[in-house]
């Protein structure tokens, strides 16, 4: 009966609504008929709310690394010397994508567990005024890190370089002024805080940035921006568009607007609470000590000797239905993740810290049964105050 | 974004599997084309599974109150006396029925939140041996007490009258043995245990029963069992089969028979298990005390002078997005039901609990955060010999 029951905290992908599952069910359109044409244009407008931006949002079939290779694909050229802030694997991905297209690439890296310092970014580009452009990971997914991207925005956005910034896991979850705070080119991903399957990035670009990849030369085809504008401007996509992710897309953006931004961003950021509630009162170690530095999308929790991540994660799978995330490369077997992103609610999230601290008791964790519950309870209810 | 999201634990209609859902929506079949006979013949011949029978098992398009007119319709004649076994608002329904096809009705009730007692039946067939049926409710979903079917069987069995048991809301969550226990005419519906969408009813009929039925003269069309039998020897139903819930049934009987009978009713007496430990840590009062009467498919809990149950179900519903179910006719506002059939895992009812006691505080009731979920985990940890 329960072999497709689950409940998915990773992450991305994340759960989808039925809203948007059925939305997706809509019969295919072709991809240049004028009524999908007005899908597509309708989506890419109310796309703007969420990047908080004037600018256009171009929609392309593609996960979030190809979304990340879009922006260097279109402002990179071989020798350009460019700063990559790393805090972790999504970080390391902007350094091997920068370096793939040639570039001279500096780079910043910040202790694990703690988040990108921009008075470093700062120092760094006044000693290269040369820089190009600045790599910066939002949400830094591999270890729950959550980078400050709008004092970051303020220290690059005087200088000549332009901010490029991956908010595939954090975009919706937490908040991204693009346009008051200055970045240049923001992007992010469909299964992520967007509550979709894989396969859409959007990605929103700056008029300083567009003056950067208007001049730009070297070889891009499927990534290359400037198709995506000059198309949009005609109602349509280079190549083909993804229609039912297109119609996911655009039902969940009517969600988002219809919960208010403000909203969502509050829900995301009590649900992240209530797992840091929990995980105190379950004796358990957050790999992000500082709340400040503390993804609102993903919280990553410490293996210790007493505490094997992935014995607990395979518990947690087979015995409780609940899928976490394990650490990647580096991290793997040190820590594991929970997601709580997108089409998630605050009971969600009780019903995984349930399943956590029954696993905890089943792989011999000394935890005392309903301690996480009654500490992320009460996180919950002082949010509504009831108290 | 969370229009439609809810936690739906009434006693049926109840939540329905991904793979329930997908299998209603094949492409509709013509009622008379020979797929749609195949499915049919198939599901019925499936449906003997849960009622541990060998005979014929009836689909029809039906709830479950046209399921318990078809008992009465084809075999109460006016004048025949019939005993029907009332501890609620669903023995009550066999009274009215029974009545309304002109039958000389005896009924035995028993007091609030006890189950029948199979000595007083027999009293009364002994000293009436002209009653022609006894009508049992297996769980009485109004109050959440279980008949004691099994034994209730035996004291009929040996007498001329026939056994009808309503199992509506009990049918795969309890187990009823229809063949070994001598029950006659068992129904159920779809949207209890089964996991399906409401609009399905299931019939088996034994041949004590078969016998009475084919002497049975009155006023039926509907509802003619006959016409039933004699269209399923032609792989039919009379009248248009409901196509997209016989898919549905098909799918869920094969969920069912693969995760085993045994485990199903396993599961229900857990979940119930742990609402009672839940509701003991909360302090809140069972209406049904005696575990032995309690049923495995909804539990009642009583209101008091502090725990205005109907502001309480408000309070899941609007803030909490759990819907509960509130008390029937004279039972309105002395308790609430919590459903747990059909597609529940434990984690869903531990989520409930949850909500519960946040529910709780905020109405005022004087509770401890966590401790209803402590003690709903405990009975789910022993159960996996955890602890």
């Amino acid at each position: 009966m329960f072999k497709e029951y689950q409940h998915l905290r990773i992450p991305g992908p994340t759960p989808i609504s039925p809203e948007v599952q059925r939305a997706m069910n809509r019969t295919i359109l072709g991809h240049r008929s004028g009524a999908f044409s007005k899908i597509l244009t309708e989506a890419s407008e109310k796309s703007k709310y969420i990047f908080q931006t004037k600018q256009e949002v171009f929609i392309l079939a593609s996960t979030g690394t190809g979304a990340l290779e879009m922006t260097v694909a279109n402002v990179v050229q071989p020798k350009d010397k460019v700063l990559v802030v790393v805090t972790g694997v999504f970080g390391e991905r902007f350094v091997k994508i920068t370096k793939a297209y040639g570039a001279n690439v500096m780079t910043l890296n910040f202790n694990a567990g703690t988040a990108a310092q921009p008075e470093d970014i700062k120092n760094v580009l006044e000693k290269n005024p040369d820089i190009k452009a600045v790599f910066v990971t939002h949400c830094e997914t591999s270890t729950a890190v959550a980078n400050p991207v709008e004092k970051i925005a303020e220290v690059v956005k005087d200088t000549n370089a332009i901010l490029i910034v991956d908010s595939v896991s954090a975009l919706v979850g937490m908040e991204l002024k693009m346009d008051e705070w200055g970045i240049d080119i923001a992007v992010t991903a469909s299964h992520k805080a967007l509550g979709l399957p894989p396969g859409l990035a959007l990605i929103a670009v700056s008029d300083k940035a567009w003056k950067m990849i208007e001049e730009h030369q070297g070889p891009k085809f499927y990534f290359d921006l400037m198709a995506y504008r000059k198309k949009l401007k005609q109602n349509t996509t280079p190549y083909t568009g993804p229609v039912s992710l297109v119609y996911g897309l655009s039902k969940s953006l009517d969600l988002i607007q219809e919960e208010g931004l403000e909203n969502v961003f509050h829900r995301h950021r009590l649900i992240r609470d209530m797992v840091r509630a929990a995980a105190g009162a379950l004796h358990l170690e957050l790999w992000v000590q500082d709340e400040e530095a503390a993804s609102c999308t993903v919280t990553s929790i410490k293996g210790n000797d007493q505490l094997d991540t992935e014995e607990l994660r395979r518990v947690l799978r087979e015995d409780y239905k609940v899928e976490v995330a394990g650490g990647q490369n580096d991290f793997k077997g040190k820590i594991f993740r929970i997601g709580h992103l997108g089409y998630v609610h605050p009971l969600d999230i009780l019903t995984t810290i349930s399943a956590l601290e029954m696993a905890l008791k089943q792989v011999g964790y000394p935890i005392e049964l309903g301690a996480g519950m009654k500490a992320a309870e009460e996180v919950y209810c002082n949010d509504k105050n009831i108290g």
